[in-house]
């Protein structure tokens, strides 16, 4: 089968591959509708460690076209989201209340771009289908659905992970589809004001629409000392960071009151440094704590995302900015989230 | 000066009483909108036991009349919010991580309708002004102001009680003004599908418009029945309570998952008695924690709130059914609110 | 083979079955050392409704005997501590950050004692040994493991669910084994002042060894009458329930601070209708927590408790108030927890 | 009145004020027990910037001397426990659920070191005697009752923030008073093995006796690398850092397993910059929590802290090294704090 991927960093293209093998417990999807994300990008240009022959992709719905034997909650025909991070939820790594992220040491939950091939592809494989894919309520649009995988779960997430309490104010750092899904999930979780932190005008348009209450651009001088101003000097009770650079952090922490929290769901470089200052950081007392987290895993969260949209709370399909067709467009999908264009927010390809 | 209240249990009228003195920490109000609750009523027929020549009324928003000498953050003429509950900060009560509703034991925050006179009256008193009156920001109009003091702060605090996650569907069983905003907290957490509970046709259409995803009536069958039956079986994960009889909170037990949670905000009665059977409880073992708390106190709170109006994240005015003028309508609106009219939600009394 | 179990309500004995089999992700234990335990004894009374032909016991340290094709952390030989709970971690009930006890409805994860035969067999089935089998470290002894798969785990958590704080003060009601362990667990949380209530004296010897400050006794009045007595009327910040009838929980609310919390590990009868007065649960908004819980299920948990023995911080055998020997013994073993002899803390069998 | 403390950086000695004025909520108190502690040592080198004749000091036991008309729960002659951090109640700071160690502003709660004057004088201030001090129950002797009043209170709280559950593995880095608090705070919050990181003598012996498992030394290696082999390369669940230098936080978190959390209750120093490759720190999306925080303020914590020993949970005393008598003995025991000789746990001062 054809699958597109990465040859070694920065050397992408179609990879021939035989179609996976489905283990006892495990789905083969072939999937339906995908979208490039910018992790895979960033997989693509080497900003987790070298990878070969691995075929990207990490967002899709689809149609179930094999099961194991000891499956039970899926058969073949079904229309399926599929989380991005899907546990081996028999590992010991689950067996706690905090994330399901880390079932055999770190990052362990996410199988795609890196332990196996991605879903950009004929077919693809799901460990352990009863408990990670999700049906599509009717009613739910598939493209709709495909938001719920990644961009809906991380950006809510970040979110969640701020322990927004009602009428705080809120800092989003990005207004890629993470950071508008924070947003969303901001308001969603009780926030009054909240700052949106992008210079790209259409995504800033959705920002408003998801519920920013204004929009901060980097070029109009310093974030902390921007949002200081517009908060009588207080800053706020929590930022989310889904987006930014090294620096990103010590700014968030900056602006950020003490008792408050800094979430971050933004996909650092291998590389980077993060440095911030004891001064900033209050001494290291000031009840500011710094989080960062990933994308949770399983099929429960994405079913309750489906029903967010069901329920009619949000509509993620104002992210999609692009859609493509055919299994032939995921080249240009995927150049297009690499270059992104000033009008981008989210492509999709359809591929049937 | 003049208040109306009650001179004992179902004798309810006019009292003249002097005006309140101002201890060094505190402030008089002269209240502009006040609002009846149905605590006042059931405080006037007795449901908290026996009062004496007691001003009722704990819903007010008005104006600054003398501020103690301690008193640094309001002055005379400001327009101020008033929680209903105005704990004393300098107790011991209020130094825990739970709630600041019992200062000097069980509802010790709680200073009007019992250990205190009320707010219908010319004036009224609020101790310690500093950390318990909130300022009204600009944009915000005095009777959505109005709502925050108790209903927005109730109805919300039975949504936080619950720790709605994302997608979580949830029942609010009472549609009076604290389920409605309790509808609207829900929506505000997170929360997918909500059912509301109840039968008042002006009542329900607010429900909806306040989030809420269909309405469910008594009159059609036993509550959890029906919940169960809407649910394929489950049951929901939050149930908030606000509103109903001794029966309901074990209805609200039975329609709720294991790992659930049942979050009281309804006022029982003093001669109430709860029966639970063990076995709807899952024989005391299913993780369906049982809840029931008040009001959260104090300006931060307020403030918090009054910033969700001031962002657009919610309209508590849809509450407000009926609109007095004068201070001699307050008979009426109290009796309003005792009689609980068709289409009553919530009556308020502009009193200049 | 052969086991010892219930042929019908209160119709106790041998019963000879199939030595189980063992699926591809399961194990057969041969148990070393079994414990009966007064959950054997409630539902071999009819305590959780009726059931047939059925093994029972669900306390076991064993020798793995066989192990399916899928499993990779445990082998035949290995010396193991099975947890009374063991979930199927590929369900979507253990998909949240609250309990895992409730994998495909309430209670789904406790197998024993109703889904399938006990330990008090031969052989017995574990499901998914990888994720719910636990190795004993050495230095622990066998005896000592076998406290940790239900009565440290189960006690440990009524500790855990009433969220004790540094200081806080604590009621444990009943000194069998889990009310012991709920003892330990609150000094281990951090408790300062902990009435536990009993009346058996070996029992109350043993409790004063874990941790308690000093014994109650129901026969000396009410409890609740008692413990605010010896709080100035105060009361206790969280009362931990692991004993008594079906007024307990009335007395446990009663005898608790506003802020509170009353955790249930107590396994009541089917057959049980708790009743509440209003005015002792403080008109519903007293915020006291009444919560109700299961032995939290896995091999990590029970990991962890071997690792509390393992590093000294508690000695669980100073429970074990009678030794037997040899598979013969169970009945008599079995007896003695069904009649609870004054002396009678915990009976184990050894069965080789 | 006379008292010891900085006329400027690195300049100490004897300084002559009055007596400080009783406010109406006040009280003063006469000191008859003192403790220096680092942070005076911090203060008095520039550690959190320039000060001028500025008393130091923040630990103390004393008399009531003086109190406000408006105090109702302390009188002259009363034996109190004196909290380092006093939060001014009726500040808006201090309404969340968080913390309430920032009143009005980052470190608002604690008045001493800055705000005014401290406790090696004298007579001292203390706002707002009555949330803010504690009684002393009978049979905790004053020595031990002058060790909750930061040592305590902060290294408990170092634990507390770290949210330790049953059987976690945890690293408390540094072992003055406040690491070996944190350590005998790790094990009264359940944790299991405990790895204390230090290298002096009688210190690491006293860590053992709070119940430290093994001592580290910074000697042997770098802290990460030892504490990695030590858990088969897993790391820890938790860490407290209650020492070491700017490079200690990095360390910290490669120690840290994910869904672990870091928690700094180390002072630092203004000009600190912290270093932390992403990489160490999962991508920002390993789950680590990084915390900081300060010593949490107010009569009721240090209450609880007093029942702590009344009932026996801990003896504090095991960490007093070196006592001295009389108030001209003060720069001799802060000299010693200063040099920190190799035998130092902590100096107190008898001063009747």
């Amino acid at each position: 089968m054809r699958g597109f991927g990465m040859h070694s960093i920065n050397d992408l293209g179609w990879i021939e591959k035989d179609r996976p093998a489905c283990g006892p417990l495990d789905a083969i999807i072939r999937p339906t509708i995908i979208a490039p994300c910018s992790s895979d990008t960033h997989v693509g240009h080497g900003g987790s460690g070298p990878k070969t022959d691995l075929i990207l992709g990490h967002e899709a719905v689809g149609i179930v076209d094999e099961v194991g034997a000891g499956v039970t909650r899926f058969k073949v025909g079904d229309l399926v989201a599929v989380p991005c991070v899907t546990p081996n939820w028999l590992s010991r790594g689950v067996q706690n209340y905090r994330s399901f992220s880390h079932d055999r040491g770190m990052f362990g939950s996410f199988k795609f771009l890196g332990e196996k091939d991605g879903v950009m592809a004929e077919y693809f494989h799901v460990n352990q289908a009863d408990p990670n894919l999700a049906h599509i309520p009717e009613g739910v649009a598939p493209e709709a659905a495909l938001m719920t995988v990644d961009m809906m779960s991380t950006g809510f997430h970040g979110a969640e992970l701020a322990e927004i309490e009602i009428g705080e104010k809120v800092v989003v750092i990005g207004i890629g589809p993470v950071g508008l899904m924070a947003i969303a999930g901001a308001a969603l979780s009780g926030a009054s004001q909240i700052f949106a932190v992008g210079t790209r005008p259409k995504a800033a348009e959705v920002a408003l629409a998801y519920g920013a209450s204004q929009i901060i651009s980097y070029k109009d001088g310093p974030l902390d000392a921007q949002v200081l101003e517009a908060t009588g000097g207080k800053g706020v009770h929590k930022v989310v960071v889904a987006g930014g650079g090294t620096q990103t952090l010590a700014e968030a922490v900056r602006m950020t009151r003490p008792n408050g929290i800094v979430s971050n769901v933004n996909f650092l470089d291998i590389s980077d440094q993060i440095t911030l200052a004891a001064l900033d950081w209050g001494l290291g007392m000031a009840d500011k704590d710094i989080r960062g987290s990933f994308c949770p895993g399983g099929g429960k969260r994405i079913q309750r995302l489906l029903n967010m949209i069901e329920y009619g709370r949000i509509d993620p399909t104002k992210m999609i900015s692009h859609r493509f067709h055919g299994f032939d467009a995921i080249p240009e999908a995927f150049k297009l989230m690499d270059t992104k264009a000033p009008d981008l927010i989210k492509p999709i390809v359809y591929l049937d």
